[in-house]
């Protein structure tokens, strides 16, 4: 098809799928011609994760482009190129320097993670942030947090399609960006509910 | 304590210290002179937060003073500071503009949520970017989440403390918006756990 198409396909102004072409984020289509240019299915399924990790993942531009390589770069297992994806997506919050703490906890639920895990400085920088707020969190509230993560985890993961690894990135990837503010909302429309149940009542 | 003290014991420049009193994140101490004031453990405690708001939170300087101004406001109830606090938050991801799905899936789930919580419309968006980029979130996948958020989310609830409004409008801003980042960061650690159980070995 030709970009025009492509652009209507994916309910795009053309404008909009010639700035991802000249940014990278969409691969340039087949050349027929001096200014015309053949797209295919790959395409518009690119240009939808495009527009799913720039609007609901909330990615800038330059984080958008370090996961499609992520998505792109040819990885040996589905493992590795999980790793590859969440080393590339944005981390929410700050960093802590040594991820002692982290690390210890991880250890202790017995999970097996990289030592570089960027997660563990995540991790790490909140904990520190809730300990300096006057609210450190509980071994008991971390424990259950851990519980939760990982029974989604698990599920996440047995999900993951076995057909390719192409399309097992691509899965990992929009799951990744996009369950993550599902999970958050899910998480402040539940804690309404039980406030409504515990403290309203007015 | 003077300004200088203050900075000290909240291991922050005093040039920092001064700027968060311009941006009205830091109420003004009380006036001892005409270059002096002092500030007491109130303002000690309120710097803390503002630290953790804008490091590990995320957020900029005006969602902060949002959500101070969330703290500050008298409520009637816990319940309803949650509701301002949530409010002031900012939301992850982009917004839908019928959160008609989102509100039916809520319904299911028993949950009562006000008609115009925010979190519907986040919840909305993301549900409808995954779809966009092909991978729709299965009844069976938000089922599971919603379990999981709504396990932790009873006992986020069940964890505020009841010595005064105050405390617990504190507590909650300070539990949703740090708890957020270490809910994110033990998910990705528990898929990189079970991704190497799964497919890894290599």
């Amino acid at each position: 098809m030709q970009i025009s198409e492509l652009a209507r396909r994916a309910d795009l102004p053309v404008a909009t799928v010639k700035y991802y072409l000249r940014e990278g984020l969409l691969p340039q289509g087949e050349r027929t011609g001096a200014t015309r240019a053949r797209y295919d299915a790959e395409h518009l399924a690119r240009l939808r994760l495009v527009r799913a990790l720039l609007g609901p993942g909330g990615l800038s531009i330059s984080a958008a482009r370090a996961v499609l390589a992520a998505v792109d770069a040819p990885a040996g297992s589905v493992h590795e190129a999980l790793g590859a994806a969440h080393r590339a997506l944005p981390r929410p919050g700050s960093e802590a320097p040594e991820p002692t703490e982290a690390r210890a906890l991880v250890d202790r639920w017995g999970w097996q993670v990289a030592a570089d895990s960027p997660s563990l400085h995540t991790l790490a920088g909140a904990l520190d942030a809730l300990r300096a707020a006057g609210f450190p969190a509980s071994e008991e509230v971390l424990d259950r947090y851990a519980r939760a993560a990982a029974e989604i985890a698990d599920r996440d993961v047995a999900d993951v399609p076995s057909s390719s690894v192409a399309d097992a990135v691509r899965f990992v990837v929009v799951n990744t960006v996009l369950l993550e503010p599902v999970l958050l909302a899910l998480r402040r429309l539940a804690q309404e509910d039980a406030s409504g149940r515990r403290f309203g009542g007015g």
